[in-house]
């Protein structure tokens, strides 16, 4: 029911989710507009999309769906950019990490019988590093993709079947669907997705500066810090947008772990020590 | 050249050591020695042990190599004890995860012409769990395995040899090679290894305190909030004896990175942000 897609930005995201949608057995036609053309060329040499749009509105204009993939205020932007030219005959999704402000815009800018519906989503799927080129057919296979709809949301019943349509793609994606408050989607990633980012961060930048010129140090560092520091490639233009729309949670959680470190510290010859590792015990319990 | 190994300690380490050097093509005779004798019993069946030793001391008399795969205060212990009954044509070798302390004792207990030889081991391998049942022929494959001797012994003749042959065993079991002083051992292992391994307890018993409890979590939660925790379901009984002898760079390994993570905090909405991910992403520079 979906015959055309609309892709607005092709990073990693994006071009995997026009490769992902091709997986899962979609004929109809996607459309990609990048900001930089180069990105865009690479989507379409892979496959993710099948042509470039040159006008990204009138693109979306001629689509049923489309999708944003763009950092947290380049949704933004377009959204306000999209409720002028899209009616209820059209739905637009996104992939933005941080879901508050998004979700706000959506209710005040669509889903209302009138205007375009909008579905607030954001698949828990990404790499260390971004860009088309690393684009991956199977990057939602396992993930959850959550949505954060407002109950009270009227949509048109075009809007609405699309809906439907797109959370029956993500699912053939590989991803199970999840709706969850969005404030509390914020909250709940700040802890468990923002928390480690800024952790990871913060590990690799320390180890530059004090190890980062010992010889020995790429040997003697196996999987634990290879893992620990993953993240620690993650670019800052993504993160960036995530800090700046999220930094209240992540603040209270960086300030607890920053007591929760200086409480191991001083307990590294107590009992307490032994407590630490059993509650984080417990988290990983199988 | 080496006929017979007494293996003291058959959990995860002591049990893949076993089943490594049947791999490799040890064709001698490994005894196994354990302080619960479940675990023994489990080496056996393995595979990883050709039979238990009921007396560890006499076991350790009769081989030419003794493997102590204990912690390290346990460590300690053998080598005082083995100390009053090896003589020169034994070497003990170890798997300790600090090297200051051993290393010391290896000094005092051993390498003369007169006494056994003590070759202080560190391989950089191992499991967020432990145990024999887990024990794993390929577990130092691709691995460092890092040595802490002092330029200034003189073994005997017959320890040396045993010393290069067990050198030679484990590059056959997939490691590389290195060694270190035992004081920079302590204190890059406490930044590389170490300091990764309290952050993931941290954060893993921070997490069990705030979402612990979250029906979404373990949905939500990717590979990296998995790679971020793994280490947190690492045993207390591990990590006690690493906190006591490595205290001093621990301390200020958690120190250090405390301010580091309260800086991000502080700057979440500033331009020192992005040179925190960009120090970062030279971390993890390829």
């Amino acid at each position: 029911m979906i015959e055309r897609i609309a892709i607005l930005g092709t990073g990693l995201l994006g071009t995997s989710a026009g490769l992902a949608l091709r997986a899962a057995g979609f004929r109809g036609t996607i459309t990609g507009w990048n900001r930089g053309a180069e990105s865009a060329r690479t989507a379409l040499a892979m496959g993710a999309i099948d042509s470039i749009a040159s006008d990204a509105l009138q693109a979306a204009r001629e689509s049923r769906v489309v999708l944003l993939a763009v950092p947290i205020y380049a949704t933004l932007d377009w959204m306000e950019q999209l409720s002028g030219v899209l009616g209820p005959e059209h739905l637009i999704t996104d992939v933005g990490s941080t879901k508050a402000q998004i979700t706000e815009a959506a209710g005040r800018l669509f889903n209302t019988p009138e205007r375009a519906g909008f579905l607030p989503g954001h698949p828990m799927a990404g790499k260390e590093r971004g860009g088309a080129a690393l684009g991956d057919a199977d990057l939602f296979c396992g993930a959850v993709w959550l949505f954060t709809c407002d109950p009270g949301w009227q949509r048109s019943v075009q809007s609405s079947a699309l809906a439907e349509s797109w959370r029956a793609w993500v699912v053939a994606m590989g991803s199970k669907t999840i709706d969850i408050d969005a404030a509390r989607h914020d909250e709940l990633v700040g802890w468990v997705s923002h928390l480690p980012q800024f952790v990871a961060t913060a590990l690799s930048a320390l180890l530059e500066d004090e190890v980062g010129d010992a010889p020995e140090l790429k040997d003697v560092g196996g999987r634990a810090l290879r893992e620990m520091t993953r993240l620690g490639a993650s670019p800052y233009s993504m993160w960036r947008d995530i800090a700046y729309t999220n930094s209240e949670t992540i603040q209270a959680a960086l300030h607890a772990l920053e007591q929760r470190l200086a409480h191991l510290r001083e307990n590294l010859r107590t009992p307490e020590l032994r407590d630490e590792f059993e509650k984080a015990n417990r988290f990983r319990r199988e």
